[in-house]
């Protein structure tokens, strides 16, 4: 990955909709925040908080549950990607 | 389980209605803020406050008295979850 | 109380209107805050601040003064029953 | 008095605008803030600051300018009080 | 002065703008904040920040240009001053 | 200069426009903030944070890009002046 | 370059966008906050957290993604720049 994400922001590639049914988790149309199934491609340092790092709490590979009204989205090498803050992650999958 | 939750994030699954009164619990029609029963079914590592982490004081299996129009909502394996932040948790019942 | 409060929260039971002349606490119609009288039935262990944990500032059988405003109301055993955060008592009875 | 005020709050007996030329202060009418003279009947034990008690910097009999708009009226043995916090007294006078 | 603020609170008389040319200082009247000009009276204790207290950096006697639109008038002994946070406070003359 | 800014504070004299192409900053006129140029005549001591004063990361002298939108404008033996934030200085020139 | 940004601010050289097919990056049209590629030609001492000065995570030619609509633009022998907030950069390329 050629993107290196700064702070408590995450890389994040969005699973497609036909590929979620394989982890069981289904985002109902109707919920209140649509949330999304994604991949963590990149992971940042971490934000400092009282002049120390804390590290972000999920790892290149997790596959995660995010709001979908969060981020910023680039595209690089044909592929669409999301840059998410940790804080935007509800839960790993698994 | 499969959902991991993060930071001060738990999961949780509604008591249906037909079953509260089981608990004694009724939440009224006119609260002000909807209330719900739920049972915690996973509970994240704790929320960072100044570099210490801050252990979530409920546990799985909690029965759990939360507001309705908190957290966001996921399915799996055809049921249907909640993913909300501690401090969004009222009491715990019993 | 099969309730237990979380955090910095209180569980209490309205004094009904008939019964607070006992008390020589009037809360007048036209008040802008709308105060009530009611009783503490639960406390909670305390919010947590920078690590530390912060007694909750009123104890089980307390006469109290709240804002009618403030809360989650919730139905148990035939009685209604008020969640308070502690910042929403104004005053101690007695 | 019957009320133990908690945290940084105060309660107050208004000064009648008939007393009040004994103080020498007048409150405009055109003030932006409507300030009033009051007296201090009971004192809170403080707010809680990073784990340490603030005390209250005025004391039960101090005369003091508040707003008008501030806090909570209530009415005990006849006489109406003012539930305060401390920071919505502006000063003390004499 | 029979005033003493609280806090970082200080207590101004105005400069009335007939004198106001003595200082030099000019208000001008299309300013976006309307600047006044006035001497410090009194001065509160400073407030406390972390369980230190912060001591006011404007002393009694100092003239000072301040926000029109700030602080509580109140009039004393056929004066009018006008209660204020230390922070409203812009710049101390000369 | 008469004048002493209180805590981060900082009096500066604006560059007129036609002054500005000497240090070849060019403030875009259709740009979102409006910065403007101007020297620092005048520094207060810093604000205090967690007990501890931080001085302020400017000079009387240098030259710096601000928002035009920001601080209090004040006339002075017939010049105007402007006391701004230090939050408010972008940049130093030069 | 003649600007030293302050504390957490950074100065960007925008790529335009005929030569961002080089880094692989594409920002989406449609993307809901409009991210841009720039260089970074000038970095600030970091801000001040706790009375410690946090160092800026970017360096003098780290290309970035940051948002569209954050900053200030100044032009400078005949070029524009962007002055920017340390956290208004999502990411690092290459």
């Amino acid at each position: 990955m050629k993107l290196r994400p700064l702070a408590d922001r995450v890389i994040i590639k969005a699973v497609p909709s036909e590929e979620r049914t394989k982890s069981g988790i289904i985002m109902p149309d109707t919920a209140k925040e649509k949330p999304q199934e994604g991949e963590i491609i990149a992971v940042g340092p971490g934000r400092i908080e009282k002049g120390e790092r804390i590290a972000v709490d999920v790892q290149v590979g997790d596959k995660v549950i995010y709001s979908k009204y969060a981020g910023t989205e680039v595209k690089f090498d044909g592929e669409e990607y999301l840059i998410l803050r940790e804080s935007d992650i509800q839960a790993v999958i698994g």
